[in-house]
């Protein structure tokens, strides 16, 4: 059995490594269109932030390695052009001396990934995706050791990872981004402490805007807000479309989302042909429907998958999620599943929880807040995503939320995972919990929340705004039309509220809850405001600090 | 309705709080025979240390905090003494004055914890529970500012965090501990890297040994090993047992684990009675038999279910894992569900799979190695328990697999859970992930692999061990009785090996699986050292430094 395998980085080389450990015997080539394979592709960004401070930590395996380790027949400097399904044959050219040759297969695994979307014209830049991409970027600054310019297109994970790494060697970074916010798969609020951070770190940026192109051979670029900008270096890093040029030219089957189709064991339309990684359409946990989304673990995952599969022993694949993670100077930002926009967009009934818990036991030294946005479907108490912003053990929560989801635990359900609790680690109800508990209030309907951008309608139509916090809080600051009765005080009060609807609010959403309930247990239509003032005032601080409206959908 | 509560700390003062958001007419009264309520009980070691610099940081709640928040009536110096369930009253001894009254109830919760068990005789210990024994504690330790001497007596959770915390504070600690290891819930291969980090922090362990009893008021004490020690502190930290007397003297139902009975909305045989926290049985989650298990987080739960079924709105618990964590002078121990020593002595058939991943991608900075191990049901592919040992990483990884068994994944399903990964952070197949594969491959019999306890049998029956980590690696130390054949020669040495069963070792497992997996193919009959040299070594270690040989089940 000769298996050809086109992409030597993570699921192309997760394929290989995997078949050969399922079938010795295996005749296995590995065709990488670049000089090197199986490299530290995530590693990119801190490299060229001088993190990671060997170029040779980047480089896992080489051709010799996985030969001698695995026996891989492993050809760099080889770009496959083309497949001939019917002889099943592809073929090969040689990079370097434009050489071409035809291999026969009997499987294909086809693992080419993804590749930058084209530029604006008269505009070079560079992506963060390969060595050769390290390579010059090390090569512009090097040459410009103080007061480098660099301008980062797209304000993504790979984008705000380059900002980062820039900023850290010293580079003045202008930041481009269509959208209204960065990181446009959080909701607005969620992304708010983004922005605040990017401009603490003196990053510019310039939220709905565009590059309209350069002059000056790339040193000015034209944004579309009407000023220019200096760039040593232009980092496009404003997305990426599927490399499926192969599959297309050897017509198979590409899926509604533009992704290469495969069913859940990574065949595609052609028995003998597999795909795995950035290249292929996956399928959404939430919705069952075609989705793109090009994260390593995927790939890798999906690299193991079909060699399982070749191998003779399929298991289907778990649909994605799009559990993902991004540091940005210490703030670390995690998500996973649908958001707010997307499920509003796709007019899908659900809940909404917001909260602002301490990392750990707030009596133990070190404790940091982190704030939690969980999406719950309204029918059936589904978790349908969550979005995670703030310090340590942001990444522990979104993992805990991902395998309850993956597990079909409900929204409710998070009030009873028996979590691992010390105060330096945890409290004793887990932040999960909590969210669990503020779910579950509101499925038992022990709770009515309002979101953030709810409230100014709400308050339109006559609601009338208690504050709970105390005073010195209130007095710190407070939303326009609040009146202000402190929690402790309410019971003894209650004559000095306005009649008709009330809204309550305190800082994180916990007093206006216990407000609530002893307002509503008094006759008072009341809803409390989700995730307090913090929730309201990082939504309502990216409405006034972005540079366009229609970027953000609430 | 007149609910009264004895016992104001993390149950009781659960069950309250939450009561009163349910309904704000209830009259709530809460008896707490010390005189703080609502106290920081975790943090306690830690202020102990001078980790919490601030006592009042241990106090969260007063009396009149909670009066005036949650409308309790909190009564401290308070201890009930008796149940009279036929007329529903309790009496109640103020400890102070020795006055006694009569409390009429609509619904009792007993909240009143565990109790240390009776220290020998001549002794007199303090334990670790309350803010009077830290008082008595600092008193003592500011009497002896210098080269101040103390056994701590249990290595379990408290033990260890006393010990840690002491040594923190420069006092010399003689640890005393029944069994032949630290933290008995751990199997002795985990719990091995405990012992050394225990030693190389200069804490003098005493392993299979007690004490005796005490001569000189307290100050030398003598230790079954033959020896004394001299002590101005001892700290029993050997354990405690449910606090049933009020239970008992109302005739309340006892489960066979000795806690009070409860079904599962935390009733007890009484229906106007309930009962939480470390006073009550638990349902294991592996059995559905009945469990002690003494964490805080349990009890907080619990505390809240039980004013949901006072309130009406019942809950079933969640059974439980015993999911628990601590930190040892940076060594971080974690578990959930079943150990292997626990499995073995039920006679229940498992598999094992262990691991020694790095917390996050080994080209980033930091990343810090962690042993993890898995036990899994043959039958069913059930993740029956896990323990992990390390540094960073290794909370998120307890509560990963705690959160995928309690949603019912199997051990082959945590391969396909996707989590949050970028290089800081994780990898892109995270250690759970890995864990998954290891298990995975035992499922599907792709690999057999042996035990560290089980490998001098194996040995002595006649089978080869073959070493295949490099000749470097090898030289450094070796396991008695290996040959040498690294793994990246292994194919053209095959007539080298020796005939009959073969066992293959790595430093971790994983070379060695690779080495399995092509010898299985050539035919020979072939076993993988499971966890590699390093879980051997760990396991080997207990074994020769260890007091005595009866401690450790394998």
């Amino acid at each position: 059995m000769r298996t050809l395998i086109v992409g030597g980085v993570a699921g192309g080389m997760s394929a290989a490594t995997r078949l050969r450990r399922l079938d010795e015997s295996a005749e296995i080539v590995v065709f990488e269109r670049g000089q090197y394979v199986s490299f530290a592709n995530c590693g990119l960004p801190y490299y060229v932030g001088g993190v990671i401070k060997n170029r040779s930590d980047l480089l896992l395996q080489t051709p010799e390695s996985l030969a001698s380790r695995f026996r891989l027949d492993v050809r760099i400097n080889r770009e496959v052009t083309s497949i001939d399904r019917r002889e099943r044959t592809v073929t090969v050219r040689d990079t370097l001396t434009g050489d071409v040759s035809t291999e026969t297969y009997d499987r294909l695994i086809l693992a080419a990934g993804a590749s930058a979307r084209a530029a604006p014209s008269g505009l070079t830049t560079s992506t963060l995706r390969t060595i050769d991409d390290v390579d010059h970027i090390e090569s512009v600054l090097s040459a410009r050791p103080e007061g480098a310019t660099a301008v980062v297109i797209g304000a993504g994970f790979i984008g705000l990872e380059a900002v980062e790494n820039l900023v850290h060697r010293g580079v003045h970074v202008t930041l481009v981004e269509l959208s209204g916010q960065p990181l446009t798969p959080l909701d607005p609020e969620m992304a708010a402490p983004l922005l605040a951070t990017l401009q603490e770190h003196g990053v510019d940026v310039r939220l709905g805007t565009t590059v309209l192109g350069a002059s000056a051979g790339n040193l000015v670029l034209a944004l579309s807000d009407g000023t220019t900008v200096d760039a040593d270096l232009v980092i496009d890093a404003s997305g990426v479309h599927p490399d499926t040029s192969l599959a297309a030219q050897a017509s198979l089957r590409i899926g509604a989302s533009g992704g290469i189709w495969v069913d859940e064991t990574q065949r595609t339309s052609d028995p003998f042909i597999y795909a795995v990684g950035d290249g292929v359409q996956k399928t959404d946990a939430v919705t069952g429907e075609p989705l793109l989304v090009t994260m390593a673990g995927l790939a890798n995952r999906h690299g193991r998958a079909a060699a399982d599969s070749i191998a003779g022993q399929p298991e289907p694949a778990a649909p994605a999620l799009g559990t993902s993670i991004v540091g940005l100077f210490g703030l670390t930002v995690a998500l996973t599943g649908w958001s707010e926009k997307r499920l509003v967009a796709a007019g899908r009934a659900h809940r909404i929880a917001h909260t602002h818990p301490a990392s750990h036991a707030g009596y133990y030294p070190g404790a940091e807040t982190m704030s939690m946005k969980l999406l719950i479907d309204s029918e059936t108490d589904a978790i349908l995503g969550a979005q995670i912003v703030g310090g340590s053990g942001v990444d522990k929560r979104i993992d805990v939320i991902a395998t309850a989801r993956a597990g079909g635990l409900t929204a409710s359900a998070l009030t009873r995972l028996e979590l691992a609790y010390a105060p330096q680690f945890a409290s004793a109800k887990d932040p999960v919990n909590q969210l669990g508990y503020v779910a579950d209030n509101l499925r038992a309907a022990t709770s009515r929340n309002i979101q953030w951008h709810e409230l100014a309608g709400a308050l339109a139509a006559g609601a009338a705004l208690v504050d709970v916090r105390n005073v010195g809080e209130f007095d710190a600051g407070s939303i326009p039309g609040a009146i202000n009765v402190p929690l402790d005080d309410l019971r003894h009060r209650l004559a000095d509220l306005p009649p008709g609807s009330l809204i309550v609010h305190c800082q994180v959403g916990q007093r206006g809850h216990t407000a609530a309930r002893i307002l509503a247990q008094h006759g008072f239509d009341v809803r409390n405001l989700d995730g307090g003032y913090r929730t309201w005032l990082a939504g309502d601080s990216l409405r006034t600090t972005r540079t366009t409206p229609e970027g953000i959908l609430v």
